[in-house]
């Protein structure tokens, strides 16, 4: 499963001591070809960490031989002295692997503004190395989780062919990518400039959509590497499903261990003029925190609802705004529409579909409530 | 104090029992004259309230004889009904006062998508007329409360005038104005143009940088009313001084009373190449969960603010950004900057400095913290 169930990859997850606790913190995914072709998608945050900063580069020649991954630190903020880590990271793998440095991709996630125990994360590629399996992909999945309560990993089956890919990510889930790092991998034959259309495409409309508390990291990463190993050159619409269908299935994860998280919140906007007034509306409802804890208390607010969607720019009338919670049309008319009383608020996933009455476009954001456990976690998370 | 400050003004404050608890809920201010001029600022929210909508329409006229608040409901998403209700208050007050009704702005603050008990409220209007006073701006401050834990008021004094407000606000604090209902009264003599320019002028560097939670009300108002009774035409400048001042102090009250919160965070930021990039780095930070949650901990995380920066279209470089918490440098350079263990976190008050290094311009932006406690008022609020 995970990055290894494309066949061509060998993956590791190991304990190197960057974390305190002594838990896994560095993951290794090597392609072993006979193709490396790959496409990457990073963070739009402009204060951009030491690791993507160096990603973004090595994916510009399309080609990586390797992704190593590190929890326990973001080496984000981190000056000079952290790109030049990042750098002796990517070398150092180069050097075990017998690769060039210039295709070995570096993400790290945890506190930023920290640098990182170098002592510690060099001999950790050693030990990684020596650790490569096919059957590796859990190791390295659970080697890159900060808060998250469980690993994340999918698979998609071709005709053929397989995509895979771990994800961690628990808190700063927000747009422009959610706070994540995702490594997904292939055995299709498909080249660089094909990759790279699927990735964006499929991050657009998955990880993109994912707002758990519109916060941004600074390290956001997802790679796609493909092997080439099953000889089969898939059909592109049908590779990019795949690679959508991955994806969204890793979001989903994502939001559903969202931290402090007691609801799954899907927004669906519905009748909006343009995909962008959509999206525009669905992020201002997923980013509202009055709604967000009234969602907590399991009291259907459909008011704080109407006032999110006020502060859009999309097109609209106030009075012809109807809105849904779990399938009971509260707000009709911009008013008070059915009974709220008939709103069964027990289950985690909660659905609000927000009706524009301007027009045939659509687009879904995935949430999360607001809760007194998020404000520990993250109140307590670097004292 | 209060509304009654200023001469020329009574005011009363009453319970009609639109709040089902017995507390005070009815609020009257009145101008007795000799002028009545007035300015008005609503919520940019486009879902707005029906008494928004009223009192936008009366505004226009630069003519107020009387207001009426009321809490216990926002009058907001009720339809045709809701205006038609607003509306009927409005007569009832110019019927009981001898006014003219286009002439009475209305006010309501409470829950959205509920509509008001008329059957209480208007008789609530006549008690109120019937208790006007030049000494009841305590008891108007005190019947618009929601869930304010205190009643704030003001009051600057000028060289012959006066000017004094009221104001309430705890919750959906945010910009293009806070959710608050304010009224602001003077003596001096002042034509509504100069009236409506120095309210503008206030609102824009007061009640507009005050971001609690992020939230946007559809019935944010403030209203400024000159009675003309003091005789006295002050300077523009200086009449203009003393509303800010006003304003000012409401809106530090409005922060230091939000809900739930344990720290107001005052966000400057300098060096800006224009106050348009302040304001929008200032919103940003103001408005990071996750910051706000570490700032409850008592932990100056100098990360979460660049993290917030770096979404943001302002121009700077991210190695040439500073920030300071409490005075202290922490992160200089984009990177390390001083000990964080020298921050002093134990005070109400926190103060982040984030400098862009990109110019001359500066805006401060106050918002809280997010605490569990904000979340517990939220999520039991309407049920």
């Amino acid at each position: 499963m995970s990055v290894t169930a494309a066949q061509g990859f060998t993956a590791a997850g190991i304990a190197a001591g960057i974390k305190e606790n002594g838990k896994a913190d560095l993951a290794l995914v090597v392609n072993n070809g006979p193709r490396r072709a790959a496409a990457g998608v990073f963070t739009s945050n402009r204060v951009k960490a030491a690791p993507v900063l160096w990603s973004e580069q090595v994916l510009k020649g399309g080609l990586v031989s390797a992704v190593v991954l590190n929890s326990g630190g973001a080496n984000a903020c981190t000056g000079p002295k952290g790109f030049q880590d990042t750098h002796a990271t990517a070398e150092r793998v180069a050097e075990v692997l017998q690769v060039n440095a210039a295709e070995v991709a570096v993400a790290s996630t945890g506190l930023i503004g920290v640098t990182l125990p170098m002592d510690r994360l060099l001999p950790g590629v050693d030990k990684a190395a020596a650790e490569l399996s096919a059957h590796g992909g859990e190791k390295a999945a659970l080697a890159i989780k900060t808060t998250d309560s469980v690993h994340k990993t999918a698979v998609v089956e071709g005709a053929g062919w397989t995509v895979g890919g771990m994800a961690k990510g628990a808190g700063m889930l927000a747009p422009g990518l959610a706070t994540m790092l995702v490594v997904l991998t292939t055995d299709a034959e498909v080249e660089a400039p094909a990759l790279d259309a699927a990735l964006r495409e499929a991050t657009r409309t998955t990880f993109d959509r994912v707002d758990s508390d519109g916060c941004m990291s600074t390290n956001d990463t997802v790679l796609l590497l493909a092997s080439g190993a099953s000889e089969v050159a898939p059909e592109e619409g049908e590779f990019a499903e795949a690679v959508r269908a991955v994806c969204a299935d890793l979001a989903r994860q994502l939001i559903g261990d969202a931290e402090g998280a007691s609801k799954d919140i899907r927004v669906d906007v519905v009748g909006a003029a343009s995909e962008t007034d959509a999206v525009e509306v669905g992020r201002s409802i997923a980013r509202n925190n009055l709604l967000k804890c009234a969602l907590h208390g399991e009291d259907p607010n459909w008011g704080r609802v109407l006032s999110a969607i006020g502060t859009t720019s999309a097109a609209f009338e106030p009075d012809r705004l109807n809105v849904a919670i779990n399938g009971v049309w509260v707000c009709r008319n911009g008013s008070v529409g059915e009974d709220r009383e008939g709103v069964d608020m027990r289950y985690r996933e909660v659905v609000i579909t927000a009706d524009l009455a301007a027009g045939e476009s659509a687009a879904t954001i995935w949430t999360n409530d607001l809760t007194a456990d998020y404000v520990h976690e993250n109140s307590a998370y670097s004292s």
